[in-house]
């Protein structure tokens, strides 16, 4: 299953230009820390000294998981349809985020196990009503899974030419982190141990059954390689349909802003077929769950905040978005040491 | 010199009610990590179950320094007043990321050494042209000292008069990470080697004649005990005043938010004076100058970001702010489990 992405890699053409402008600033040289590299990253991805973020968004992708059958998520999966609607509702942390700092809200059912007829607003991109239990057959088809990433893609190319330069990516699935345990697994040299966490709050008792669980899975797939062939097995609609928006965003040079560990595991995916992706990568946060530190260490990445969020739903994204504007503001806003008189 | 004060602990009253109500949130028990913390801790300052972040301000406290003369900074001493100038216009660092949260910013001359009285909106509390050389004499007399707390608490009495519940202390003071480094070795068991850092970035060799003076500066005040007379004797006025602020905000029961090295050591003196000043306190970021993770520990404060900011003038509180704004946001808007219909 090839993919026709095509992907550059971020200029370096303005770095320099764009570092001398940073050091001109009144102020000691790097003393905006991690603020000055943003505004570097930021400046590069849109080759420009002056850069801007229009009409900034995030999309949400639900999907259920037929893996919940198996006991290893608090939660039952009924309340993935039910989070959607609070979405919609505005009554969710990430509504309430997104709201706060204006960022635009797409909420999109990849592949919710209900039906999401009825609820206004909702994007409606389907690919079936969730995925299958992974413990004994691929999570969905080849087919499926490529369905997902173009569907996903389309809707980046549509925000892309709205306007919009800079997009987050959300997702809601009961499930999930058991999904996204096994492709980080699969994808590193990270033992399962380690990429298995409590999700939405599993007591030791239910960790330690999501952990044998995902053994089980991995012992009945044993020797599957490539980073689609695994996403299928084990992935949710939902996260395919991530790892299809990422590499669009990346192909058309938007700024890619990462939320936690889902999020996480489905670029890792994304990076593993093109690895210029990371190149337009901001990464919000550094997660609670179990993890999610290692995977940020296989992208040499150093996340804008370390809050113990363990939310999913584009959270992360939303709190750490105004770091981006301020990093963009500083750039275009101070004084130069000349501008403002003071000596350097 | 006895100061009159009365501070008195954040009321508890409310903290289990709070709690309740962040956990019938549609989120996992904890899921919004310090963001939770911080949101219960808004909600007690303010005795409030719908707390709000009402007229919030930065003021920036000017001062100089007669240490300065002996070589601690990289940077001549005129450069206070020519960022004081800098502030008032809009082009440092502090004045961007204030408009972009419409943050309130008042600069004040606390005691820079240069007649500034033809700058417009500066607020005039000059209490002399900067302090002596504290190698030699104290920094300030007692008396100066008194008059700086006094100074700023009609300030901090002001905004709150003006319906100001929310308010951040910054600084500009070439040569104040030398004082601070003294403050905060003088008040806990951190060695003084510990304590200086770079400050707006001297080299192997500036770093090592600071620490040689300010050595010195401890062996010529051997003896003096009481955390007045240690701010007397090396502080600044703009940290003198920080400590008057501190203090009255936390009298007004306002919620104070704390930038970072200079503010924190100003901060420590306010607390050997009335440790209950730290129950109104958010820390906004770990700073990147040597020292402030041990000053951090000393109030066993966790601070929202951690970016290496070394800047000063506030610009750690502009940026965390939003995070303060989302912990209300959430509290407030929020659906619960039984209003949005999802499964708990």
């Amino acid at each position: 299953m090839p993919l026709d992405f095509i992907i550059c890699p971020r200029s370096e053409k303005l770095a320099a230009a764009l570092q001398t402008k940073i050091d001109q600033k009144t102020k000691p040289l790097g003393a905006l820390g991690q603020l000055e590299a943003l505004a570097l990253q930021i400046g590069a991805c849109q080759n420009s000294l002056t850069p801007s973020l229009n009409k900034p968004c995030i999309i949400i992708f639900a999907g259920d998981h037929g893996i919940v059958e198996s006991g290893v998520s608090a939660y039952p999966q009924a309340v993935t349809a039910q989070m959607v609607a609070n979405f919609l509702a505005g009554g969710a942390a990430i509504s309430v985020f997104a709201k706060q700092h204006k960022l635009e809200l797409l909420i999109v059912d990849a592949g919710v196990n209900a039906d999401l007829a009825g609820l206004q607003g909702l994007i409606d991109a389907k690919i079936g009503k969730g995925t299958r239990n992974f413990l004994s057959q691929p999570a969905m088809t080849a087919d499926d899974c490529k369905k997902a990433l173009q569907a996903s893609a389309a809707l980046v190319l549509q925000q892309y030419n709205n306007g919009c330069n800079c997009i987050g990516l959300g997702e809601m699935g009961i499930g999930n982190t058991s999904s996204a345990a096994l492709l980080i697994h699969c994808l590193t040299a990270i033992p399962l141990a380690q990429c298995v966490g409590r999700g939405t709050g599993l007591n030791d008792d239910q960790l330690q059954n999501k952990l044998t669980v995902l053994q089980q899975a991995l012992n009945q797939h044993k020797g599957i390689t490539g980073p689609l062939d695994i996403l299928a097995t084990f992935g949710g609609f939902e996260m395919a349909m991530m790892v299809g928006a990422y590499l669009k965003a990346a192909e058309l040079g938007m700024l890619i802003m990462v939320d936690g560990f889902i999020a996480g595991a489905a670029l890792l995916v994304a990076c593993k077929l093109y690895p210029q992706v990371l190149d337009y990568c901001v990464f919000s946060h550094v997660s609670g769950e179990q993890g999610h530190q290692a995977l940020l260490n296989q992208f040499n990445a150093r996340a804008l905040l370390n809050l113990d969020l363990r939310l999913g739903e584009g959270s992360g994204i939303a709190l750490a978005y105004p770091l981006l504007q301020s990093a963009v503001a500083f750039l275009n806003e101070m004084a130069t040491f000349a501008e403002a008189g003071v000596d350097s």
